[in-house]
């Protein structure tokens, strides 16, 4: 910067400039908000133009440094230290970076407010904050109306960041199944189908199970879904025949998630997916757009992990499964009952 | 099989075989424990060889077809399913595998009893079994007294096999630190070193914070280090200075395991690792063997996560974490106190 630090006043949580700033910073840098006579800069803004010398700060007559005007700016305002270093980092990729309905706006690259519309609205946290379910799903939702996408920016301890987008997402299949019938038995903790013709044509078919020796063994989600749909018929080991209640009764005491999973697992093969267990994913599901018998098994798309409508989420959790979903190429989706409906939830890293 | 099966009697949880099988089935293939006069098998062992056709098995005068004979197996012994699938996928993959101490013994490749010590101590778990830390820790020390390797099967809902091995570890770094003195201010959440110079030496010399504009930003936990160690002073906003009791109790107001993660982080650190956030990993801690200044920051080897004493897995996470860990090339390592040590238990996966 040749020319002099434009002066200006710390005032509550703003820093005022007078209306000669307004053409260098706001018209050519978008920074602040023109207001009669001047412009109001948020205290990250003036953060930002401070360290680059392009403004001084005064308070009381008296010009503040950096660090301290720093440290006032974190006594003013919670979370600052944790939107500056996003600010910055954003500043510094040539995005231009507005405040907005979440902590910021920010413009498409090459884009510029007035110029473009914002494409992002980004929303700061810190790895250590418990992040509520609903604190994605309405952003995600409203973002979506305003043809905005939602940017989280997670900063860690030592202030790197890693970004993430949430977005709704409309999961569907191309998987006929016809599905012969068979009777099959519940053991201690999974189901049984004996006959060899059934266990193939099932497995063949619709990709159902685990062959096991001539046999095929199903999961308790998938013999629900079989036993509700009418194709398997499952009798306990006295030969008694089971109730969808009564089975479902019993998974529960098995597997503690068992309602939640069935019901996700029902509406993805209702949406035609091939729907298989994410275990080694450490997910519940992961899931195939379409499988063509078990000699060529394709790739699978997402991963799904089933959570409650009140879930909280521990974004060192969700930065284990995101980064291991996309390690194996597939997309991390978190399914939720809202109503009678299931909806999904994509989180994905972004790289700005 | 030409021969006829052999004839066997179920009795309790044994198959009782006359003293002719145990030339074939002890001698030749390691089934079974002699007895005078016969061979004992237990259940998973006669399930096997029944499915083979190498026995048959009678009970009250009338034989047992393999779906009875299963069927009463899984009432008669619990987990039996899931030994069962791993005492069959072991076997195939042409090991040999006998009960033990803990569910099987092992036995190398190309090894059998008799003829070499067994190698792995098996331990064959479901998915949905919650693990005590405890419940690996001992077996662990056990296995290694005994100079054996602990393996966990765990089975998942379609009964397809995860290996794991886990072991103690005794973590050791290169790292050679020679920190100069400063003092930083305890922010919102984070500490800040504005000292240029100070600020180098420490990112340079022992890999410490993140620059930030010629200013380091140090982590609550490399901070509560250096001022243990009397290599930073730390004051607060308003400039007075913390002890480390402050210090350590305002860090808990911020992040709940902040103990937890000193101790193993102060004992990584005089270990003379370089420890980092794990965050991008799902973990507590990143670790380095050496770093020698952050021009040319190497590959770390560990990714170390703290976990109470009483802590138990939840086998989706554990297979979620190694996964991750293994898709960066780094092990998985889990930090627990014990008195007042702090022990290392790896948990890798195993390809047998």
């Amino acid at each position: 910067m040749a020319e002099d630090p434009i002066l200006g006043e710390l005032s509550g949580d703003k820093v005022l400039l007078g209306g000669a700033a307004t053409g260098e910073l706001y018209e050519q840098g978008s920074f602040g908000r023109p207001v009669p006579g001047g412009l109001h800069l948020s205290l990250v803004e003036a953060a930002y133009l401070l360290d680059r010398g392009r403004i001084s700060v005064r308070v009381g007559g008296e010009d503040l440094d950096f660090q301290s005007f720093f440290e006032a700016a974190t006594a003013l305002e919670a979370g600052f230290e944790f939107r500056y270093v996003v600010y910055k980092d954003l500043r510094e990729r040539g995005y231009y970076v507005q405040p907005g309905v979440t902590d910021f706006r920010v413009y498409p690259r090459g884009g510029k407010p007035g110029k473009t519309p914002a494409e992002f609205y980004v929303h700061v946290v810190s790895e250590r904050e418990p992040v509520p379910l609903k604190e994605l799903v309405e952003p995600a939702k409203i973002a979506r109306q305003m043809r905005k996408r939602l940017m989280l920016a997670v900063v860690d301890e030592e202030s790197d960041i890693t970004f993430y987008e949430a977005k709704d997402r409309d999961l569907k299949g191309e998987m006929e199944v016809e599905a012969p019938g068979g009777t099959a038995t519940l053991l201690e903790d999974r189901v049984m189908l004996w006959d060899p013709e059934a266990s193939e044509a099932l497995h063949e078919g619709g990709f159902y199970g685990k062959p096991v020796g001539g046999r095929l063994q199903l999961s308790l989600v998938e013999s629900a879904y079989l036993l509700e749909k009418g194709v398997l018929r499952i009798v306990d080991r006295s030969g008694a025949p089971l109730t969808p209640e009564e089975f479902s009764r019993r998974s529960r005491l098995v597997e503690e998630e068992f309602d939640m999973k069935r019901l996700v697992y029902r509406d993805l093969r209702d949406r035609r997916l091939v729907v298989k267990t994410g275990f080694k994913f450490g997910s519940h599901f992961r899931v195939y757009k379409r499988v063509e018998g078990s000699k060529k098994v394709p790739h699978s798309e997402y991963l799904v992990h089933s959570v409650p409508e009140g879930h909280i989420f521990h974004l060192p959790v969700v930065s284990r499964a995101v980064r291991l979903a996309h390690s194996v190429r597939k997309q991390m989706v978190f399914a939720r009952q809202e109503g009678d409906e299931v909806k999904y939830l994509e989180i994905r890293r972004l790289k700005p």
